[in-house]
Order: structure tokens, then sequence, then C-alpha cells
């Protein structure tokens, strides 16, 4: 499979001429043509006020100059209108072997629903800063204790830093203390920075009752058992001075269950918070997080919900940039109530950052004027899972999937990329995050089982479109088969667990994807699939970097790109672009259109 | 390509416990699974109150006695819950091969969006008899004109029933005037009961200022030119003592400029009504469909718009049965604002029929508690169209699509099929019209050019899921090449205009439909698709008929049944299930296990 010789548009700014329309503002989108591939004429279609219109598009010759790789090829342009806050449109290419569709779901010879047309977004932009944003995810408790830490609290189970090994099952789980604190993380901010990252996202920082602070008693406090208030200020006032953000953590599904507003409204079925959350009228029993009753879910249909957490939101802009939602895809949604689309309109914070937890599938949620982007793991980290897998790799669900992590090739892997990509925008794409693991899932070096995986799936990590994030202590290494076994405490005094050579990679492949714009905002060509070997382009207007992963040795792979290879990243250059067939392996080169 | 081999669900009553389920009902959904598909194990997925949860389904042994074709078959089945209005539902297939999917666009061995899942549907259901309607579509002033018609009014261009050509374009369109009216039809009920079908609709019976009426100048009363009131009250009662039912025509999106809302609205800035359109205050000028200055478009977001068409709605309910929605997709969008649901939710009227026009993609409005089905042109019209065009067809368009009706082959046909099938619940698909032409199109005579290829479509009209809906004319092979020239006058008085060849068909194929309950409310499973045969099974727990159609003559096709044929329509009786290659031809067998 390769696409080379397929027309392509993938809602990038090389082939829309503002990812920023107001609406009502008129754009000129590009259809980039292969030498080749015969066209009569080609149509946009745009939906417009729920009705399909046709605006002709014509050959751009301005675009034969471009600088970036494909001189041979044809650009067609056309004008398009942001009449509507999404404006989905699609090409409609007329040849002498038909009509045929372009969607974000590639080339198809007969007629398809809207669901993959690509997208115009006249809603309000996120934060320029997060499109070339690295995130650095931090679950604080096993980060970093700093000199003046607090004492444990009675509900904890107090573990040695460096020693004990992490419950991940069963009783003392969630209580297990390490007592990393905020001004922890500010000693190791070096480190953060030095590995490519400008972004800390910290798991709750509020107080409850459990290591991992889900359970919040209170939104207006950071948990002095982390520094307080005044730690938080500071470690943002450092991340701040180095040009660095800071995001926090929050559950607007849910509250702990020792939350002040809910002890109030357990305690009186008079209290005004009693309609924040949902009681049964008959056996005063209320609806929780999966059943877990320390973790009461919010009821969105309640004003008083809606107002004091917005003004949670808000209190904390300032020493944060943002925010990443937890349970965002269960917020507001019980039985026949669906407030999640208002609930996230209402939250997102002016000028911040705001992320969608999502294990599945967030696209019906995202492009509605709320979350700016999700976790992607149903676009991103289990398609890579099943691709790098190491072949012992024994687990029983993929991330909450039965059956474990399945063996996929590397066909199947680009059509799970595309299938979730095609169903949002670009600006969707781009600002969700793509992460390899996290605080809730196995670590990705427990997942490919090698070194050599790793470091192939890191550099997909760092070189496709979406957000890079790391989850602390994966850049040296370290394992774990749950999301609690991942929650390692940071190996800073134990230089003989950290992988130093994928450190290195990660210091090397992130500062590549921070060097070039290409790597961060350019558009995405898919230039072959096979079973163990994936190679797509990345590329602006005056660039094209040409990406190969192998996650085994094969045939060398011959592409029909007449040009030179120049190598950027463990590679070769290249006179043609026939690119070697040692794995697991990645690589990244530039390209040169032969003069 | 066939898909015997694989394992089938299609959200039909033949697969589910209840398609009426209320809010928290548990359902039993089956999998079906051909004999050689090795299977570990099968989990279905839901996706409850934003979530993904697992139910396992286990072997039925009590399916393999199933009366239906297909006793080799296992069936699986396991139980959800309606937790939600609309259940996302699909199965989870572990077998040595690895992990797969089965949504409603079929398998695969990747990871996709939730877009295709089948859905489990909670919302208040549709009319019982709906989902075993015949529709017949009437444009009342080309329809019959009775003896005690009234005179032509002063805007018309009075015409000649017999003599006159239908003008199709130009100055005159709207204008000319046949005179059907509502008591011509009432003499005509034989005609339209004897071809099958069973409920009647109307194109706008209120007055206007043009033969369509969809420029209506009031809501209230019935155009006294079709006979006023009381000719409706009669069809309706004549209707209603056949068992028969009759349909409106509303136009929610906009109103004539002859309206009295309107009329007040623009002769009064501080009018009351002024509120209900969308007027420029600075210009006057005011938003129409299309730009059309004679519809101005009803601003949804007025309270008074939303009273009074919710009261028009309910007005005519007793001579009427529901509506039809004229330009439903447009409804309550514009710029920033999209009420569409929310409308639709609140004018669906209680306990009566609720369609909605849309012409390209009415998915994504289905399934939201507000309009039971569409006129299903982009699922079903289109791909028919383009399977059957004649090959001297010159059509500059493709139902708005610039480039004419492309020729496609069977396997693009039947991927349009499910694709569009696929983005909604088995019972939005049942209850959407399906039609080969309408008073808004060519005729399907003129599109496929011969009385064989139009038998074709007819057939698979009688024989797919979803309502057969026929505009009056087309039983008599009329033709018309756009829709405009389709609103031909019934040549009643002109038997050699009539192809009482196809007449006959459609009084033998709908006569079908209506005898065979596999063919109203069975499921369906797509068996073949080459590029000019289609074969497919509609089932019950009963019944299986087996369905091939074919645009042109080929080689006969041999299917991986075993078991006998019994011609049901066309077809001799087979020993063994080898289709016979004549064509173009259409052909119905039940089928029977070999005994």
């Amino acid at each position: 499979m390769h696409l080379l010789d397929q027309p392509h548009h993938d809602g990038s700014s090389l082939y829309v001429s503002t990812l920023a329309p107001a609406l009502g503002e008129e754009v000129t989108v590009w259809l980039r043509v292969p030498p080749g591939f015969a066209l009569e004429a080609v149509h946009v279609r745009t939906v417009q006020d729920g009705e399909p219109r046709y605006s002709a598009a014509e050959p751009d010759p301005s675009r034969r100059d471009l600088g970036g790789y494909g001189g041979a090829d044809t650009w067609w342009k056309a004008t398009i209108t942001a009449v509507n806050p999404v404006v989905p449109y699609r090409f409609l290419l007329l040849s002498p072997g038909g009509q045929r569709w372009l969607t974000a779901r590639g080339m198809v010879g007969h007629d398809v629903t809207d669901a993959t047309d690509f997208r115009l977004v006249a809603h309000e932009v996120p934060p320029a800063w997060m499109a070339d944003a690295i995130v650095y995810q931090i679950f604080p408790d096993r980060f970093a204790r700093s000199r003046g830490h607090a004492e444990p609290p009675a509900w904890a189970l107090p573990a040695e830093w460096d020693t004990d090994e992490v419950i991940g099952q069963g009783p003392g789980t969630p209580e297990q203390f390490y007592g990393g604190d905020l001004d922890g993380i500010v000693e190791h901010l070096d480190h953060i920075q030095a590995l490519g990252a400008d972004t800390v996202y910290l798991t709750p920082i509020f107080p409850g009752r459990s290591n991992h602070r889900y359970d919040a008693a209170r939104f207006d406090a950071v948990d002095p058992l982390l520094g307080g208030d005044e730690a938080l200020e500071r470690l943002s006032a450092a991340l701040h001075e180095r040009g660095m953000r800071l995001l926090g953590d929050i559950t607007t599904n849910h509250t702990g269950d020792s939350h002040e507003w809910f002890t109030a409204a357990v305690s009186d079925v008079g209290a005004p918070e009693r309609e924040m959350y949902y009681f049964d009228g008959d056996t005063g029993e209320y609806e929780s997080w999966w059943g877990v009753k320390t973790l009461p879910k919010l009821n969105w249909g309640s004003d008083l919900v809606r107002d004091r957490m917005a003004a949670v939101m808000t209190k904390w802009l300032g020493p944060l940039d943002g925010w990443r939602v937890d349970v965002a895809n269960m917020t507001g949604r019980r039985g026949a109530d669906d407030h999640n689309h208002e609930v996230a309109r209402l939250l997102r914070p002016r000028g911040a950052a705001f992320i969608a937890e999502h294990n599945h599938d967030a696209s019906a949620d995202l492009d509605a004027d709320g979350w700016h982007g999700t976790m992607n793991y149903g676009g991103f980290t289990r398609p890579v899972w099943a691709w790098l897998r190491g072949e012992s790799l024994d687990l029983t669900h993929f991330l909450g999937v039965p059956g474990g992590v399945p063996t996929r090739d590397g066909v199947a892997t680009v059509a799970t990329f595309r299938e979730f990509a095609a169903h949002m925008s670009w600006r969707s794409l781009v600002h969700s995050w793509q992460l390899l693991d996290s605080h809730d899932s196995p670590r990705i070096r427990t997942v490919t089982g090698s070194a050599e995986r790793h470091l192939v799936a890191l550099g997909l990590q760092a070189t496709l479109p979406g957000t890079p994030m790391v989850f602390a202590g994966s850049e040296f290494g370290l394992t774990g088969a749950n999301g609690e076994y991942s929650r390692t405490p940071m190996p800073w005094n134990r230089p003989g667990e950290r992988d130093e050579e994928i450190h290195a990679a990660y210091r090397e492949l992130l500062g590549l994807r921070r060097a070039e714009p290409a790597l961060r905002r350019g558009g995405l060509r898919w230039v072959h699939a096979s079973a163990d070997c994936l190679v797509f382009l990345r590329e602006t207007a005056t660039e094209s970097l040409l990406v190969c992963a192998r996650r085994a040795p094969g045939d060398p792979v011959s592409l029909p790109l007449d040009g030179t290879a120049r190598g950027v990243y463990n590679a070769d250059d290249l006179d043609s672009p026939v690119l070697p067939g040692e794995g697991p392996s990645f690589k990244v080169w530039r390209l040169a259109v032969r003069s």
C-alpha cells in the first residue's frame, strides 16, 4: 500500500489558507494531485446551513514552485466559506474513470456519509502555544519529594521512595503514600526541559484521601501534603520563568465523598447541595463513578454545579495554563441526561488549554466548541501498542478491551490512525495528546518488551501530528504492567534503573520535533504501509521530512519519489529513496527535489 | 465479494429481542456465526453514559432450530441494557486470528470509531404502522381533477390536462396550473390501493402562489383551489375507511413571502412577527431559502415560531397521520445557530409519522428523538441510479452533484447502501423512505432508460429494508428529465401513455412486500455483489427470501448455501442455489434447508 499516487488534502496549513477562520470568512483550500492522475474537474462540496453546496476548483500554477518535495504535483484551489462554526467539506474528483470523493478517510469510488468529511472550524481557537507543545505528565506522589515535604496523613500507608515496591493491586493501592510534592517537581525542571517538554501536566493536586487525589475533598485549595497553594505558585512561577506551562487535572464527572459539597448534600436532604448529585428520592442511594461510592457523580442538570464548577475552572488560571479533564467522556451523561457538550462549552477556560480524557473515541465530542482535544488512546495509543507489542506480552485486557493486546500489522495500524483522524478536524487532531502510556496504563516499555521497539514507538509519538504527552518515568524505560504499577517513584537516586540510551533518544527525538516546524505543524501524507514498516511525510511549504518506522527487519522499501534524502535522525544520506531494511529502527530524512 | 462466511448482526428483530426498549430495559442481542468461522469468545461492547462496557456473549443452542435458512449457523447471545436513549453497541470477536470488530459497516481487523456502531434506541417509538407502510406520493396539481374543480387563480397559467406540455424550466414553471384537487384523488383510491400502497403523501396543500405550494401563505387552511378543508376531510375519511393513511408536507424552514406572518413582519418592524424571520437590522434585508426571496427563512430562535409552528403540526392531525418535512436538513440552521434537533423534538407530532427531507446525508440528524426517518436519497436513490442508469443518460447533475450520474458497479453500490445504513439505527433505516424518484428529481424511467432496468430498480425498492415511496406516475413508466418535468399530469385518459407491464410489476412486487413479513421486517444479509449482480437475503425466524438483482446478463452465480430455493417472483425453483445469469432481471426465491 502506498498513497503517493493519490490526490491529497489533510486540513493542515499547507492545504488551507487559515486554520482560524472567523465565522463567515472565505478560505482557500488546495488539493494536491500527483503526476499521472487524470482529472477533468474538481469541485469542493461544503455543507452550509445543512445543505450541500459546490465550489468549482481551478489549477493553481503558483504552487508549482512550492519549496517542499513534490515539484511535479499539480495543485487545485477553491474558495469556501466558514458559514457555520463547523463546515464539512470534501473534494469531488471528476475524471475519465468516473466520480470519486476525497474525504479525510481517503479516496473512494462510491458515495459516503459526511462523517469523515474534512472540517473547517470557526470556533474560538485554542491558545497558540498548544499546537507546538510537548507535555510531560507527573503523578505528584511519585515524582519527587522535596526536602521540606509533609508528614504522611492518617489514612496513608507510608512508603520508602527507593526501596518499597509499588502496591499495584488490592488493599493499600490507593493509600500507599510516597510523599512526592510540588517543590520536588521544581527541583527537577532542568530534567523536564532538557527532555524537550515545555508543558507540565499534574494529575490532581486538590486534597483527597488517596495517593491519586481523584477523590477531591475540595477544589479551592491545593493539598497541604503537596505544599499547598504557595507551592503551586512556586512551581508555576518557576515554569513560567522558563517559558514553560502548567496544566491541572480536574474531575468534572464526580467529586470525592469527602468533598464539602457532598458531605453537605448527604447530611441534609434540604441542603442546596443536594441537587448537585444524583440521589434517589426513596432510598437515598446516590450515583457514583462505576459504582465506586467514594466518587459520587455530579448532576450537571443543577445550576449550582454549573456555577460552582465554572468558578473552580477560572479560579486557578494564573498558576495554571489550562486543564486536563478526568472522565470527560462521562461528564454530564447519565440515562436520559446528556449535558456533555454544554458543560464543555461552559467550562472551557478562555485563553487556556482544555483537554478531555476519553479512552475509546472522543470524535463525537470534539469540534463542538468545548474540548480542544482528547487524550488520544483510541487513535494513537492502541494502534501503536498493537503494532509494537512484545511477542511475550501477557496482559488480560487492552486498555479495557477484553482479550489482551492484539498483534496487528502496519496496514491495520495506519487504518486505525486514519479512521480516528478522519472523524475529527485537523485542529482537534493536532491538539489531542498522543501518549504511549499514562498513569492509567501499562508502561510502553512493558508493552513493547524491548528498548528497540520502545524507540520506534517514541519516534511515532515525536513525529506524527498531535501533541506528545510523556508519562514521567517512561523516558528512563521504566516498566509497569498496569496503571497502578506504572505509578513508579522516579529513580532519581537509582541510576542503575535508568535506561540512559532511551533517555537520550527522548531528548533527541523530542528535540527534533521542537526544531522542525514540519513535525509540529506540517501536513501528513502516508507513503507506505506493510506489515513491519510504516513510512510517511510531514510537510510544510518549504520542508518535507520523510519518516520510516520499522518494527522488524525486512526488504528495503523503494519509494516512487524522484529526489534525494539527507539523514536527519539515525539515517544515512540517500541518493534515491530506497529505505534500508534494518529493524526495529526509526529513521528520519529531509527530502529535496533533484535539481 | 460474498459475505455469508462472516458473522452477522443487523439490528433487526431477528437479532434483537425488542426494537422498542424502555430506558433501562435489558435487551438480548444475537450474533450469527457461519460454520467454519472459528471463535474463542465474543463480547458485546456498549457505550453507557459515555463509557465503554463489555458483556460476555455465550452460545445460544436454542437458536439452532431456527426455522429460517441457516440451520448450520451458531448463534451467540448477550444481554445489554438501554442505559441511554441511544446505546451504541458492537461485537468483539476473539479468535485464533486475533481481535476483530463487527459494526454495522462490517467486520474489521483494526479499531474503528463508534460512528458505525449498531444502535439500541430507547426513544419514543414511531407509530407501528410505519414499518409496514408503502407510500404513494402525490403532487396535487398534477394528479387528478375532480368534476367540481375550482377555476384557476389570477397568478396561474392554466394548462389543459391531456394536451399541454409541462413547463419544466424558465418562466411559467411555477405558475403553470393544471388544477388537480383533493376530490380528484378520492376518485383514484382504487388505483392507489391496488398498487399496494397504504399511505398517501401529499406535497403541500396550503394556499400559495405557485403550483407546488411550497410558498405557503398560511398554514391554517387548505387551499380552496384544492377543495379547502372539507375536501381534505373527505379525502382523509375515504382513506381511513380503507385502512389507509394520509401524510402532509410542511415547510419548517421557510414560509412564502405572502404568508400572513411574513407580511406582518415585513410591514412593521415593531410587529411581534418580526422576530420570526432573519431581518438585517440595518438594511431590512431578510434571509431566504437559497436566496429565493419568495421563501423567507424562519428563525427558530424565536419562541413565537416555536409556538405557532407546534400548533400547526398538531392542528392537522386527525385528517393527517403525520408529516413529511420539507428542507428538514436546513431547518433551524443558519450561521452560528443550529436548532435543528431541538426543533425536530419539539415538532414531532405524538403518535404520527415525521419524515425529514434530506437530500445528501441525514444520519447525523436521525436517532435524536426527532425525525423518524429521512427521504433516503443518499443511501438508496443515488446508489440505485448509479448502478442502473441508462448508457445514454445525459443529465448535468446527480441530484445536485456536479458531473452527472456516474456509472458504478454493484460492489460500489452495496458499499454505498452499507455506508449509509451503518450510520443510522435499524429503526431509522426501516422508517426512512426509499424512493426511486420524486417531484424533485428526474423520473426513474428516464434515469434507467429502459423498462427492464426500471423493473430492477423497483425490485430493490420493494425488497430492501426501508419504506418504499412511489412517486405517482412512475408506476406507468412516465418520464421526466428533472423535478419540474417529472410533475406530469397523470395519463388517466391516455392509456397509450401508460406502460401497463411495469404497472403490473408494481402491483406484483409491492404486493409481495405486503405479503411477506421478511421483506418488511426481516434482517438483511448481503450475499453477493459483482459489477452486474446483487444478491441478498431478507430473513425472519421462520423465512428466508433470496433476492437476485441483475442489471445485465452474466455468468450464473453459485452460492455457498446448502438448500433448495422455490421461486417466488419471476424465478424457477432451484435444487441448488446456482442463480441464473439472465439479465436485466429481478428474481426472488424462498429458501429451505435441505431436509
